[in-house]
């Protein structure tokens, strides 16, 4: 089924233990897109300036995402300027430039509209509703969200649970919104604002699930070297997201496998800066970790 | 096969977000049998003082732990005063007093040498040395420590490791021990000193475990209400030990599984206060909730 993202595209400036990019392919949409094409077919709904780069307008397309919706204003493309150190579970923000995307409106196509599957990546709670109020018959919309929203539009983000299906947050964001430091009890909470399912995810420490049948926790693939983890969690959104949209379904049983595969992905992610190993990554190889990450959790005789 | 467990057998005070308990039952020697008695026959070697109630060394021996090596000294029992906030994954301690612990040598009786399984639980290296020199033909020995050792004894730590068969840590401690962040690399290192297997306990986000033949992470079991998190490291250790020792084995695929079974135990650990619930668990309900579990990471079709 068609999955629709709406979110950043960004050049990132970033540091990690293991080295440094300057001015990389970044962004939320991005990372989802690059991830989620491996499942389905993908559409990007963003803006850039005039001063982002040709050259990777063309591997987006060339990986066969849809990037008619990108749009292209005069001005700068938003940048984002971070670092990690120590158990790099964190990101440290450095530098901001929102750029166009400060002014982003969301406004969607006759096509973008039809999706059935659609993905607010992190963004402002009035753009992520703006969206949600100009989709025709959404068959599932999930949002993620970050701290900065969750402190300064509190009441933006209540209203919108209620009009979502499901919602996928970071640990840290998951105690802050709701209050519960257990994560079972703050995922439970999410379940309660509305939404039909909220996941979790724990960076190194993989994700935690909840429907209204339950809740479930899947680790990570352990990584030896992670490089980068920027785009992590978003690549694991867009593979999570890829998949139900690719099996058409999104009940308890699809969205734990959903999310199992939201950990394969991010754990080729971390594994070099920017989209480099992402993007070069195949179906089949997701498939053979895949199966290395089943074989490593089963736990019943065969 | 026999398993032998040397540590703490303490008067806990401990206070959480869900209440507070005064001088209950504690201590790791305690913890971990409780754990093992599920899988196999274990003894445990110790030391309390003469105000140890009676009443739990009967609770002890009806759960078919062998205490014929739990000395009883003139003096006090061990003490233990902490507190958990917030994420509940680390205590802090308001209090220690040694008392009778503080000078205790781990001379064993004969019938404790001779078993095949050991397990020293936390405490000062040189102990932990001393019993080492004291088996006769030990088919497994495994360790736990703490931060403090680490600090203070790290030259007999370093020794301990070349002598020992695996080792048990928590994230904080593998971190602090190896001066690696990455826990995957962590546990690499501590292969490296001569263990054969290294376990490294994440609290709520479960456990990873490294043999030369690789890598595996489990989460921990959802738990929603974490009342008392102490001893849950302490059970996960003897149902994981116990478990090996029951099936006679210890390779990777053994590991995997008894991690498995220390993750399913320590679920229960949590439920309530000091041993009230571990020391009430059946086999039963153990492999109920394992049966759960298995079928929450299962990702293969059947």
């Amino acid at each position: 089924m068609s999955l629709l993202v709406v979110g950043s595209v960004a050049l990132d400036t970033v540091e990690t233990p293991h080295g440094k990019v300057e001015e990389a392919l970044g962004g939320s949409a991005v990372y989802f897109s690059l991830a989620a094409r491996l499942f389905t077919d993908v559409k990007l709904a963003g803006v850039v300036g005039e001063d982002f780069p040709e050259e990777w307008k063309g591997l987006l397309s060339e990986k066969g995402i849809d990037i008619a919706g990108l749009d292209v204003r005069s001005g700068k493309t938003f940048r984002w300027n971070g670092m990690y150190r120590g158990t790099m579970n964190e990101a440290t923000t450095l530098g901001v430039d929102l750029n166009v995307f400060g002014d982003y409106e969301g406004r969607l196509g006759e096509e973008l509209r039809g999706c059935d599957y659609v993905f607010l990546a992190n963004g402002s709670p009035v753009l992520q509703r703006s969206v949600i109020r100009q989709m025709k018959e959404p068959k599932l919309i999930v949002c993620d969200t970050m701290d900065h929203w969750i402190e300064s539009h509190r009441g933006e983000l209540d209203k919108m649970l209620s009009e979502l299906d499901g919602v996928v947050m970071n640990e840290g964001e998951a105690r802050m919104y709701t209050g519960e430091s257990n994560l079972v009890a703050a995922a439970r909470k999410l379940l309660e604002s509305g939404v039909r399912f909220a996941v979790v995810k724990k960076g190194e420490h993989g994700a935690l699930g909840m429907t209204r049948e339950g809740a479930f926790a899947l680790p990570s693939v352990p990584v030896e070297e992670v490089r980068d983890p920027t785009g992590a969690g978003d690549s694991f959104g867009g593979a999570m997201m890829g998949y139900m949209a690719g099996e058409k379904a999104h009940g308890h049983e699809t969205l734990r496998k959903a999310v199992a595969y939201g950990c394969v992905v991010a754990s080729f992610t971390v594994e070099d800066f920017s989209v480099e190993r992402l993007a070069g990554v195949t179906r089949d190889e997701v498939e053979e970790r895949f199966r290395a990450y089943a074989e490593m959790l089963r736990l019943e005789e065969q």
